[in-house]
């Protein structure tokens, strides 16, 4: 029923569209941008369409970014001898935040699942493929470190290796700041499995 | 730090300003709007900038509408001698879906509240009081059952009641279906003082 008018119910039903935005939430959502000033309306209008109209893959590493090729790939200072592999730019974000990475990402937007029909051809693996032509020393597997992570570095690791280049996997072990009770069993084993000399 | 774009990270930046949207959900829901078909986010940005421009106050009710009167108001079927007191257009939808209430609304868009500040004249009271015009015969007072809710339905009464308007109040009570286990104690005590014959 349409207790709100048109417009409320029709912003309503488009926000509740969004994932993890349900009825209530767009209830209170609509509300509270009818109430927001509106050169604030505006722009958050104006933010959803340039990012939807400005935002491109990266012709290189398939990040999401408004310049091609995107900040990283066009930066010298990068070591474009390592790419790093994530299934999401939100992972490569993680990446960046630790400052602890310099070599350049490839983004596969997404991971093979064959229980949600994602297969090797529904992300981003040839343009990695085509950027391993010599001028790669290393590949650094960082997709999630579940099943579908797990199987995408698996795939990726029996692709990359006879063209050469050296494969990585990122370390599973325990988190840092983590409380050893709460870590599950198979956790636990990789990192006893991973234990390094001190 | 920028490492999406700014784009992207623009649209994070008016998304995580949005109430119940922290860091992370504006991340998922920028990238979510980023793949969705085009004319479905100008639909979305459509829809936020139509709702600010067209939604006003009804000029009765103050309820939030994009006619004026609103449909309510305007609704020759609703019976114009009772007036419903809520704190909130969602309060009045609430009561809507009961489909129960017959009468009309006012909505007070808040209630009085010392601790954040509202007193009587950052809400709609003048607006009430002007349709106390020997034309309504009961005030329902259906503010929320919480210390804001209670203050303003107590304030209001003392306003409304030198009027000769009846003055009531919705019932404090155990709800339907649920488990009196669970139940706070004021709420039990209140269910059993307004307990009624059977």
């Amino acid at each position: 029923m349409n207790y709100y008018g048109n417009p409320i119910t029709r912003l309503i039903e488009q926000l509740s569209a969004l994932p993890g935005i349900g009825g209530k939430s767009a209830q209170r959502l609509a509300f509270h941008i009818i109430h927001m000033p509106e050169e604030k309306v505006d722009a958050l209008a104006e933010a959803i369409l340039a990012a939807k109209k400005q935002v491109r893959y990266c012709s290189v590493c398939c990040n999401l970014t408004d310049e091609d090729p995107c900040p990283v790939c066009a930066n010298p200072k990068r070591d474009q001898r390592t790419i790093m592999v994530v299934e999401d730019p939100r992972d490569m974000a993680a990446y960046e935040r630790t400052k602890e990475y310099h070599g350049t990402y490839h983004v596969l937007h997404g991971a093979i699942s064959p229980m949600t029909g994602v297969g090797p051809q529904d992300i981003h693996i040839p343009e990695l493929l085509r950027r391993i032509d010599g001028s790669v020393d290393e590949v650094i597997l960082a997709t999630n470190p579940n099943v579908e992570g797990e199987a995408t570095a698996m795939y990726l690791s029996r692709l990359l290796k006879p063209l050469g280049v050296k494969v990585t996997r990122i370390a599973n072990g325990v988190p840092v700041g983590g409380d050893l009770e709460y870590v599950d069993e198979v956790t636990l084993s990789r990192a006893l499995e991973g234990r390094r000399e001190m």
